[in-house]
């Protein structure tokens, strides 16, 4: 019997999957998993996810650095907003990161009940795929999505991670296939159809449309970052 | 400006619309929205839609035939089942009929801040699509899903008929775009691709599977039934 895949779409989807005994793949590709990836690229000792801009300042004291948007604008006092270049640009060795994003965030707080809980991104997702493997359990895609609306990118990166997969695991549920058809009749051409996606659109308005291209690029590290109880540690 | 396109790919998301001043599209394909046409092309006076069995019982006693089924099986002591077979084959010539069934009700009954709620089956995409254009309005593909569940066959559909529409229409949300990239991966390859899905599977279990050829074929009919007040008519 071939392992699962299933796909969540939105996170106001999430409660119709069984995650107990499966690995869950937080999946917010504009832009928070791919900037947490990014921190871990650039040597990050760790990083803690928060829902409220609030709870994550308070995190200073603690040391930490503070990254955050909201509406993908940075948040003024904080140290990082949700641009993946700034994670890279900046001297982030062995500093731990309280990061605030409204819908990745979210995703990785409602998958507790998983076994393992992953960060995937385009630009590490052959690592992703491959932890998957290694686990030998059921995956759940989990799409973060874009104020509880299925977004383009995140079903994109389903559908390139369930490539990556078959033939030796099976499509459990229609938003798998979905997802594969999606990268199927995109594949090679990112850009091009993500450039149409509403949430593009919106992050071009904000001009940092550049980061469109550094989060599609696939297969740039093999850094897998995994949630631990409060933690994302690699 | 261009009229927009917007899809909703499950009732769990539809609280994300605004539906007020738009035509919304009911999709069920498999098969409650197939059949409502069906019964139509059949010559039927009227249908009217429950959400719950013994609502739907009730109306006998009003002289309506009864239709419907529960996990795919028609109800023991109804008059038709969920099978487009069943509406082309029995005598429906100006008769009332209830159909209770447990996705389509929910998105009909789920809809009725839009200004037109039309239904929508493979078996009148194109007619379906003039009434959009006729209209002048703004349009939302409301696909009843499975349980709650996105499903391929009303993606599909809403993928095929935003094809029909675009390039006068112009898509707003990344659903839509997802749907018209999934049509376009399966273009004249629907069965193919659905004797995939997790439904057709269920229905292939049911022995019911023969359906699933009559509910993919396109434009067989010019009928569009609509919502009006308790009623779906032509």
């Amino acid at each position: 019997m071939k392992p699962g895949v299933e796909t969540c779409l939105s996170p106001e989807l999430i409660d119709q999957f069984d995650l107990e005994g499966k690995v869950v793949v937080i999946i917010d590709v504009l832009r928070a998993t791919t900037c947490m990836v990014a921190a871990f690229v650039n040597h990050a000792d760790h990083l803690r996810a928060f829902e409220q801009v609030e709870e994550c300042r308070k995190m200073r004291a603690k040391g930490y650095l503070l990254a955050g948007e909201r509406n993908g604008e940075k948040i003024g006092d904080f140290d990082l907003g949700n641009s993946p270049r700034e994670y890279l640009n900046m001297d982030l060795k062995g500093k731990a990161v309280a990061i605030t994003t409204t819908n990745g965030t979210r995703a990785i707080h409602s998958s507790k009940e998983s076994s393992i809980r992953l960060i995937g991104a385009f630009t590490n997702k052959r690592a992703v795929a491959n932890k998957i493997r290694a686990s030998g359990l059921p995956v759940v895609f989990y799409c973060a999505g874009w104020k509880g609306k299925v977004n383009l990118e995140d079903t994109l990166l389903s559908g390139a991670l369930i490539e990556e997969l078959l033939p030796d695991f099976q499509c459990l549920d229609d938003s798998s296939l979905l997802a594969h058809s999606v990268f199927k009749e995109n594949r090679g051409n990112y850009l091009e159809f993500l450039k149409n996606a509403s949430h593009v659109k919106r992050l071009g308005n904000l001009h940092q449309g550049d980061d469109l291209e550094y989060c599609v690029s696939e297969n740039l590290t093999e850094m897998v970052p995994f949630v631990e109880g409060d933690k994302i540690l690699v």
